[in-house]
């Protein structure tokens, strides 16, 4: 791997667990072994080295949220998404950066973390639009809204868990909105109207 | 006021605003005006003016969670402690510590954060087995996983809130979440089951 792709993973690394305040390019030079003069030459600052592991952070979380739009019913895709294997205590790599008031107060750094989040927001809209439709959710919910509500209860279930020091708010919070989903399935299914209207 | 609530407040304020990592003695010296000797004489180190600062910061947040306890329908109160203004780009003066690498790692900064989301979890709890006891909610959902949707989606909300600089995602998420629980009221009410078999 070259220098450069190694300063940036290990600042990527140690903003996840450390946050940007908290991380020296003392501490990336240390932890990657790549040299002072190497690390200027590639990223005079260390806003630079940051704005680079930003975009590799988003980088990774963006192809997760993509299998929100595979193949399958639309609310197996959904469970499947809200339910897969998450290191809870560890918290989301993209979005922890917002309490880092260094990177919020920064619209430059900040940037990459709302292109990101807007990007799993449509993916979100688009499988909700579709569990409509196909008669898996009551027509009468907001898919914008909703899909706020679900990717709030992955970000805000980070935040129990981690004042607990335990994964089980984290697990319980998407279970908790899981079952209220299933609760959300129309009583009359949306396909059978749409199957009838199709009749000849 | 006397200095050390001084120190304690705006120790608190700072700890909000930029974290733990972030805040030094100093910024706390020149916020409050308060003198190096007198801060050293109430709090040898910056840890125990964090502890202080942190406990008065649970303070604020746990009345306002006790109106969840309050009279009037169980619904009622949960659409209204949900539903309270926020400042959405602020974020939570709790919840906010758990993203700070020196408050999570260390046990002791982290007990008074611990302890308040314990704290309004049960307060949550409450309020939802009421809503189900009262017919409001369907009393197959799970009150604890439900109640760290619902403390999930409000810490979430922030997250997503200031990544886009916005409190859109914040009202959007509440209020999708909303939709859910009132998607979530039986077909049959309970509390006429409740009723019917209190009946001699």
């Amino acid at each position: 791997m070259d220098s450069r792709q190694l300063l940036v993973d290990t600042m990527g690394e140690l903003m996840w667990e450390r946050g940007y305040a908290d991380t020296s390019p003392r501490n990336v030079r240390e932890r990657s072994g790549v040299g002072q003069g190497s690390m200027y030459h590639h990223f005079p600052t260390k806003r630079d080295l940051a704005l680079a592991a930003l975009e590799r952070n988003v980088a990774d979380l963006l192809p997760a949220a993509s299998e929100l739009d595979g193949p399958g019913a639309p609310m197996a895709r959904i469970e499947a998404y809200l339910m897969r294997p998450r290191d809870a205590l560890k918290g989301c790599k993209v979005g922890r950066m917002t309490q880092d008031p260094q990177v919020r107060e920064d619209p430059v750094l900040l940037a990459p973390v709302a292109r990101a989040f807007a990007q799993v927001h449509v993916s979100w809209v688009k499988a909700l639009r579709e569990a409509i439709a196909a008669g898996e959710l009551r027509d009468d919910l907001d898919p914008e809204h909703l899909a706020h509500t679900l990717m709030a209860v992955l970000q805000g279930g980070y935040v129990l868990a981690i004042a607990q020091q335990d994964p089980g708010p984290f697990d319980g919070a998407r279970a908790g909105v899981l079952d209220l989903l299933r609760a959300a399935a129309p009583s009359v299914p949306n396909h059978e109207n749409n199957r009838r209207n199709r009749t000849p």
